[in-house]
């Protein structure tokens, strides 16, 4: 099996919901939700296309070759790649159901764990979402970060201890997902995460907390200040506020807010290893990849995920040769032009 | 009845003048006076479009949770949206004549009334479109804002007379309207009106007096010196004159140069809450929003009025849930990334 | 007969060279030459269209009333229209013929008479063109400005003698023709015009003399400094050279250059009374209008001329109307927004 | 036989390889490697013609008339046009093997001779296509510069020796091949140069070394301190890493890092004697063109490399002649403006 067969498989299965286009870019599915669009006009998916597009990347060729080394140190461990997968659910509704969120689960957490890296996994508006992946996380010896919605702090805190017990090596929390109109309706109150509440939370486990859904310098100060481990710096896929800028085009800003005291993911349409490259010259430590993923594990299970991200490393690879850069480090923003 | 049955509704007797387009926008309409167009070549209301949905909206969940408070301070009354029907007339000559303007006034100032805020009433270049909204507006507790043409001074001042006769809470004048052609042919002379002439209205009524079509910061200079209560940032809908600026891209430099001297309306364009979320942080107080409210009385009289309020309404509290505004006075410029 | 009759008549003769489209802006006829277009691609005549398109007028309604006066001083005569017309020879070859030159010439000069300015008339790679005009410049009491090529010096001293005998109240020298092709194979030489040479002609004669095709802030600075009366800020229509940028574009560092020094004519485009309102803002005196003229001159010979004029000039005084201008002077930088 | 007819036979022998399209833009034939195209998306081609069309040329008539002088000093020798043809190979793969590399060869080397230039010759990665060309090159006298693949530095001296004993007037390295994925699948490995290996091989030989693939100021630079004679500055003709800038809108960066140390090529979209002009005012010394000289081979042999020649000349002197400019030194920034 290769990539193209996994796509190629992919489009068989996933229609009519996800039409698996060249590019995945928001366009063809906008509005859509439950599907997999931007919301609305999908202003807010489609613009992290062309913000990444806008970005170019300097070539430089005068250096003493050496082996692109990618890998990155979190949650005090060394990863091989600085790309994860994003947390999606609800493979019955978002998608067209051929996978079951079991599946889903087992190939997701799985192949991200034989790409060297790991999963981000979700929680939903009905509570089997959250429970069905804590024992396939258990199994994978913790290989995994639970994210969990913002609920009212006692269940958030409830849901984190169940991430401990499983073992998990973080756990993130979606505020994003706030303005999720199909969680309103299934009547679960989600909420803004205020400072203090957040505070407490990361006093409340010895696990690295990151909060997804971060757009401002401010938050992301606040989130440092709370005490949290990272942030990722997500518009939730375009879904839940029209008119959002890129994700991506916040990070200078965002970097220059916090320095060093944040580790900084980011996602939306990020597509290549050129992207994870643009991204981490704008200011990120990783990417999360997310609706990619879903196809790769449509198209070939746990074995689509891993070619998935042999496919992305390998272009990351080659960026970092055509440009001088040994290590993650080395992809600085003097390495791309804006604008 | 829901707003999708109003639309539908509206598309079924609105043709041909106006197409209920799913987006507002100007440009099937363009060049059509009467009829609901932009003058020539539309570019002065295809422009406010482009601009609205070039602002992008920064998400901001790290924050105490509240219900939001869209409540505004205006006229020395309490309105519980920021957002008002601006002045269109002429239902059967911009429009096909299904509504009469009487139906049209019904609708618009009950309709408005119970939305939580009101309608701006328009005159004509034929004098019984004012009177005839004179005795719904006193049937409703004088709650509108009947809008006058330029007229000279004396004729200016008489219908002004007429208005706080019949309790208006204000009174504008749209003075945006000496472009228009239709009252020119009709041979009744508007003017620009003068500081001068200006002061002499504000002095010589009890009402806030508020001229629509202002500009440029200079022009809301003149305005706040001549003791002007507010202003409405307008270019009359793209229709008197090629080329304008959208009128909400003027709204940082008119708020730097006036401050809190005036209040500050703006109108264009404007099609959802988050519209008027950007229109706040770009400076204005409150948005006026004319060619929408019209087909949501065509759809469903004054409960389409309503029931188009509610959806923006909730367009507006969902866009300050997403980043962190409590009150409209949480809607500040950063909060916006412009161009 | 009315303008809409004229471009009716006109679009009745004049094909296949000009297709008199609804917007004359060198899309359709680009690279033809002989024709009408601009050069290659066209982008030098496109050009302009797109960036006068780009500048933004700004309403302002808060001022005195009055008539909006349009006249401007010029060759020691008071002209009642900023807007002159452009000169364009060789009806046969870059039209159809259907108008021979002298048709145009009497026509031209007449009509831009009555309109209440005056046509500068061309000059050609045949030597009767240039000839044929003068017994219709003499019989208009000189009323026109005769524009030369850039012949070498002792030519271009008869040609501007001949100029001075018919009456003419100012000469013009089109020195962007140096790229005309058609000049050069016609085995007549044109050349660039030194400063010292410029100098020479303005000592040698007593007509105020203008070069036109001066793009540059540097070259008009060398203009007023051989003593030139004014200049044409030029690029020939875009037929001579490709990628030029638009002539008005250059106008603010041309008119910061030269301050008070030198008159400053620019055509390129000019389409409406609102574009020469733009023209005028961004800094020239007058506008040159060439293309439009020629179709009005098709469709409604000397009176085509005369209700294009009254056209531009309903336009022009609106735009000012629109915006507190009362003279000419009033029309400066802070009513426009360029980008 | 003419220009036309050149392109006319090319269109007919070169499918479907090549299309020989109206503008040769990097459009139709985007991903096609191997093929003419550029990677991927093609971006990194497309926007070299984007980035050309957007710099605009700036007329100036007004001046001592001269014949504009169009030649060059370089290696020791003058040169009278400042463009050059860039090195392709593989007539067999990236073309429809209508010509071989052996008659490319003969054209381009004898073409560009008689064009008053040089080409630049390629190497592959098979040995025959860099031997086949040195017996072409020596029966020239020398009169061209090969270019050798980043080899290891044993490799890459011995091509060297080769180019030496050929009497090659100097010796380029297209070092931005490293993402080459023919060269790479053919298991002929290539390397990044580093700055020492490239000293090594500055002190090696007696011909100015000319590494070809530097996009930054800082790669400019190290090869300045490497001692080498000048530099291309290349994308690679976009094919070998996506989303590139244009090679000529790093212009300026680099020849303000490297003033005058480095004669700087560049290469990538040029398609005019306008589009050389611009380069030279962005900052280059020279030019390179590749494609188009492909093309006017296949349409007529050396003969077809001369006519297309002289097309870019007379393009270029007309420019020269429209702006003023009497030398190549005066083709400086002023002459442009830029965005």
């Amino acid at each position: 099996m290769n990539i193209q067969e996994v796509w190629t498989k992919a489009r068989e299965v996933m229609g009519p919901t996800c039409r698996v286009c060249p590019e995945c870019n928001g366009k063809v599915c906008h509005g859509e939700i439950p599907g997999v669009g931007g919301i609305g006009s999908g202003s807010s998916f489609t613009v992290s296309r062309e913000y990444l597009r806008s970005v170019k990347v300097l070539m430089d060729l005068v250096y003493e070759p050496a082996e692109p080394d990618t890998s990155l140190e979190l949650f005090g461990r060394t990863w091989s790649i600085p790309f994860f997968m994003a947390p999606i659910g609800c493979m019955g509704t978002n998608y067209n159901g051929y996978l079951t969120d079991e599946d889903y689960a087992e190939y997701s957490i799985g192949g991200m764990i034989e790409s060297g890296s790991l999963a981000f996994t979700p929680d939903a508006f009905y509570d089997e979402l959250f429970e069905l992946q804590l024992p396939v996380i258990r199994a994978h010896g913790g290989l995994a970060v639970p994210t969990v919605k913002p609920w009212a702090v006692p269940k958030l805190m409830d849901r984190i201890r169940r991430a401990e017990e499983a073992g998990a090596v973080a756990v993130a929390c979606d505020i994003d997902s706030c303005g999720n109109l199909l969680v309103k309706k299934a009547g679960k109150a989600v909420y803004p995460l205020s400072p203090t509440a957040m505070a407490e939370v990361v006093r409340g486990t010895r696990l690295p907390f990151i909060p997804k859904g971060i757009m401002t310098p401010e938050a992301a100060v606040r989130c440092a200040e709370a005490g949290c481990y990272g942030i990722v710096v997500s518009n939730h896929g375009g879904r839940v506020l029209e008119d959002s800028p890129a994700p991506c085009s916040m990070l200078p800003e965002i970097r220059a807010a916090v320095g060093d005291k944040l580790k900084i993911f980011v996602d939306g349409g990020i597509r290549s290893g050129l992207d994870v490259f643009k991204c981490l010259a704008l200011g990120a430590d990783a990417a999360l990849i997310g609706r990619p993923y879903v196809v790769a594990a449509h198209g070939g299970g746990k074995e689509g995920v891993i070619l998935y991200s042999q496919k992305i490393l390998g272009e990351l690879q080659n960026a970092m040769v055509m440009t001088g850069c040994h290590t993650l480090a080395d992809i600085t923003p003097d390495k791309i032009r804006v604008g």
